[in-house]
C-alpha cells in the first residue's frame, strides 16, 4: 500500500512536471487549476520538486486579475539525455537537453567495424566518454528497428538490420552504464519525439510514419503509445498491401516495406541502372538522396520513380487512417526527404481511396524536426521516462553529481 | 477544482466497483490492498457505495491469516441494461443484468417495416415498453456497424447498412428515453463484451474480430479500447489486402470486407448456384448458415468454399497481429458459425505468414459467448459506462424507482 501511495504522489509530481514542460513558466495557481489539485497539494508537490532540484522559482509573473505571483519553471539545461539510434548501416548517438535540442551528434558506420561485437564495444566506449564529460546525463534512450520483442529483448524480423538479430539489447545495455537505459521500437520513439517536441496541436493523437531502411509506425492515442501485448503493435511495414505480393523476411507476402523502404528504392535503382549512375556502389541513403536530388532538379525519370514510390507511401497512409484514425500523420526518415512530389503523389491516393470525412480531418505532413529526428526519438524515450518518474531521476542526478 | 476532486472520488468508486465486478465478494481489506487505498479511503468509498445502493454487505468471509471479515458484493440483478444491435437486415434488442446475462431478446426484421423511419418508431416503442416494465433499467447501449463517426453521429460507409446512412443516431436516440444512451461501433462493443463477460485471461489485451454482414474489429489495449481521433480506428474491414483488388463502397480497393463478410459469401453462393440451392431467395444469414450446415455434413464443395473464406479470415488475422499485437483474438458473429474448418484454414495462413514468436503467443478462438453475443456487446457499452460512473447511475436508478 505504501508503494502504491508513493506512486500516487510520484504520479502527481509527474503531472506537474508535464504541465511545466508543455506550458513553460507558470504559477502554482495556474498549475493547480489545470490539474485539479488543492492548494495544499500543489504546495507540497512543488516544494518537493524544488527541493529535488527539478524545478525552480522565477521572479514574479502576471497572474489572474492582475495579481502577481511567483513563477515556477523547469530548467531544460539542467538534465541531459543520450539518444542512440540503431539502423542497418549506422549508429547515431546524440546528447540532448530536456527540450530535445541536440547538443552534439556522433555517427558510427557499422561497416567500419569488423563485427557487431566490435561495434557494440565501440558504442559503449563512446557513451562512457560522453557520460564522463557530462555529469548531467541521467538517462539513455535507444531506438531499434521493429518488430522489437520487448519481453525477450531482441529485434524480430530485421529485414533492415539482419546482423543485429542475435543481440539481446537489454542484456547488452541495461546495466552497462550508471544511468537507466530505455529501449523502444524506432518509429514509436519517433512518435514520442513528435508528441514532446513537435508542432503544437494533436500532440495526443498522432502517428509517426517512419520510412527509412525499414518502414515503421508509432501511434500516440489519447496521449499514450499503442504498444501491443509484446510491444510489436503498429508494425505497418509488415502489414500486407497485396496478399499475393512480394515475399518478406517476416514470412508475410506483400509487406508495405517491400515497396517503399530505402532498401526497396535502392533495389529498384540498381535494377534500372539508368536513373542514378553507379547506384550499386552507394549506400541505401546515398542512393535515395541521389534519386531525390535528380527529381528535385526536374529529371523526368527520377520524378516518375519518386511519384511511383509516393503511391505506395499513400497505400500505407490509407491503412494507417483506417486502422488507427490519428488526427495527424507525420512522415519522417530517409524517404521523407523526397519532399513535395512524394507527398503530393501519396495524397492523391488518400483523396481517391479514403472516406472523405476522414481524409478531411487527417493532416499529413513531412517531419519538421531537424535532420537528426531519428536519434531525437531515442532521446524522447528517455525524456518520457524522466517526466514519468521525476523523483527517481532527481536521485540519479544527485548520485551522478556526487552529492 | 471541485469538479476535478469529485471526479477523483468517482474514479476511486469506479475502481472499487470494477474490482468487485471482476473478483466477486471481497473484504474491504482485500480491495484496499489491491487498489492501494488507505483504510480511511476504503471506508469512505464503500460507505457511499452502500448508501447509494450500488453494493451491499454479505455475511462474514474468510480473510487473510484466518481472520474473518465482512464481505462486500455487487448485486448483478439490481441494475438492468438494454442493448440494441443494428445490422443491415435486423435490429436486436436485449434486456441484460449487470453480469451480461440476457433476460430476454427481441428481434425486429427491418424488412418488415416500410421505411427506416417506421423501424425507428417501432424500436422506440419497444424500448419504451421494456423500460416501463423494468424500472431497474438505468442505461441503454447501442451497437452500430462501423465506421461510425462519433462526433457527427452517423455511420460512414455502411456497405452493410446502406439505408441507415442518413440516420443521426445521437439526435434520434440520445434524449429519447429517461436514461442515457451510449452508441458504439459494433465490433468495439463486442470487444467490451469479451473484456467484461468473456473467458478469464488477457481481458486487457484482446481483439474482437467481427465477421458478419460487415467485417469489423474492436481492440482493447491495456484495458482501454483503441478509438482513434474520430472514433473510426480499428476498421479492419476497410484495410486493403490487395491494393489492386475489388472496389469497395468506402472508396478503397481490396478491402477485407469484400472477401469474407456474410454479404461476400452470399454473393459467391449466388454466382455459383450449385452449392446452396436457391441461395438467391435467402437472407445473408440464411445463405451462410445453409453453407456451413452443408460443410459440417461433409459436402466437399461447401467445405472447399468454407476453407477458401477461412484463408481470407486468416489474412485479416495477420493484419490484426501486425497492427495491434493483441494477446487474444476472438472471432465472432455470423461467419464464426462455420466453426473448426474455417478456423483451421485461417490458422494455416497465420502459421505460414506471421513471425513464429508472435504466432506462438497470440491465441485465436471462436467466440464462446452465446448466440446473442452481438447484442451483448451493445449491453457491454452501457455496463462499461455504469462501472465508470457508478454514482451517476445510482442517481438515475433512484429517479427511475421514484425515490
Ligand atoms: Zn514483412
Ligand atoms: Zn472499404
Amino acid at each position: 500500500m505504501a508503494a502504491e501511495q508513493l506512486n500516487q504522489s510520484e504520479c502527481n509530481r509527474s503531472r506537474v512536471m508535464r504541465f511545466l514542460y508543455n506550458n513553460g513558466v507558470s504559477s502554482r495557481a495556474q498549475i493547480a487549476k489545470s490539474l485539479g489539485l488543492t492548494p495544499a497539494a500543489i504546495t507540497k508537490i512543488t516544494a518537493k520538486l524544488i527541493d529535488e532540484g527539478l524545478i525552480s522559482e522565477t521572479g514574479e509573473i502576471e497572474g489572474a486579475r492582475n495579481r502577481r505571483s511567483i513563477g515556477l519553471r523547469l530548467d531544460p539545461e539542467r538534465f541531459h539525455f543520450i539518444g542512440v539510434k540503431f539502423a542497418r548501416s549506422l549508429i547515431q548517438v546524440g546528447l540532448f537537453d530536456l527540450a530535445g535540442n541536440a547538443q552534439r551528434i556522433w555517427v558510427d558506420m557499422t561497416a567500419d567495424h569488423p563485427s557487431i561485437g566490435d561495434a557494440i564495444t565501440s558504442l559503449k566506449t563512446l557513451i562512457g566518454q560522453i557520460m564522463a564529460r557530462f555529469s548531467t546525463v541521467v538517462a539513455i534512450g535507444m531506438a531499434v528497428p521493429g518488430p522489437y520483442l520487448r519481453d525477450c529483448g531482441h529485434t524480430a524480423v530485421v529485414s533492415s538490420m539482419q546482423q543485429w538479430r542475435d543481440v539481446n539489447f537489454p542484456a547488452e545495455f541495461a546495466d552497462a552504464f550508471a544511468v537507466p537505459v530505455f529501449i523502444e521500437q524506432d518509429a514509436r520513439a519517433g512518435a514520442l519525439a513528435q508528441q514532446l517536441f513537435g508542432d503544437d496541436g494533436a500532440r495526443d493523437d498522432l502517428a509517426y510514419y517512419l520510412i527509412g531502411e525499414g518502414v515503421g509506425l508509432g501511434v500516440v492515442e489519447r496521449g499514450r503509445t499503442i504498444d501491443g501485448a509484446r510491444g510489436t503493435a503498429t508494425e505497418i511495414g509488415h502489414v500486407s498491401i497485396d496478399v499475393n505480393g512480394r515475399r518478406c523476411d517476416c514470412g508475410n507476402y506483400g509487406c508495405l516495406e517491400r515497396y517503399c523502404s530505402a532498401v526497396a528504392i535502392h533495389k529498384a535503382l540498381d535494377e534500372d541502372g539508368g536513373i542514378v549512375a553507379d547506384s550499386d556502389t552507394m549506400t541505401h541513403i546515398e542512393a535515395c538522396e541521389a534519386l531525390f536530388a535528380l527529381a528535385a532538379d526536374g529529371d523526368a525519370r527520377a520524378l516518375e520513380l519518386v511519384r511511383h514510390i509516393g503511391t505506395y507511401v499513400g497505400y500505407g497512409l490509407i491503412t494507417i487512417i483506417n486502422a488507427f484514425n490519428p488526427r495527424r500523420i507525420i512522415i519522417g526518415d530517409i524517404v521523407s526527404h523526397a519532399g513535395e512530389p512524394l507527398l503530393a503523389s501519396a495524397m492523391r491516393v488518400v483523396d481517391d481511396r479514403v472516406l472523405p470525412e476522414l481524409a478531411a480531418t487527417t493532416s499529413v505532413t513531412l517531419s519538421d524536426l531537424p535532420t537528426d529526428a531519428a536519434v531525437t526519438g531515442a532521446a524522447a524515450v528517455a525524456i518520457t521516462a524522466f517526466l514519468e518518474q521525476p523523483s527517481r531521476f532527481a536521485d540519479i542526478a544527485r548520485r551522478r553529481r556526487g552529492d
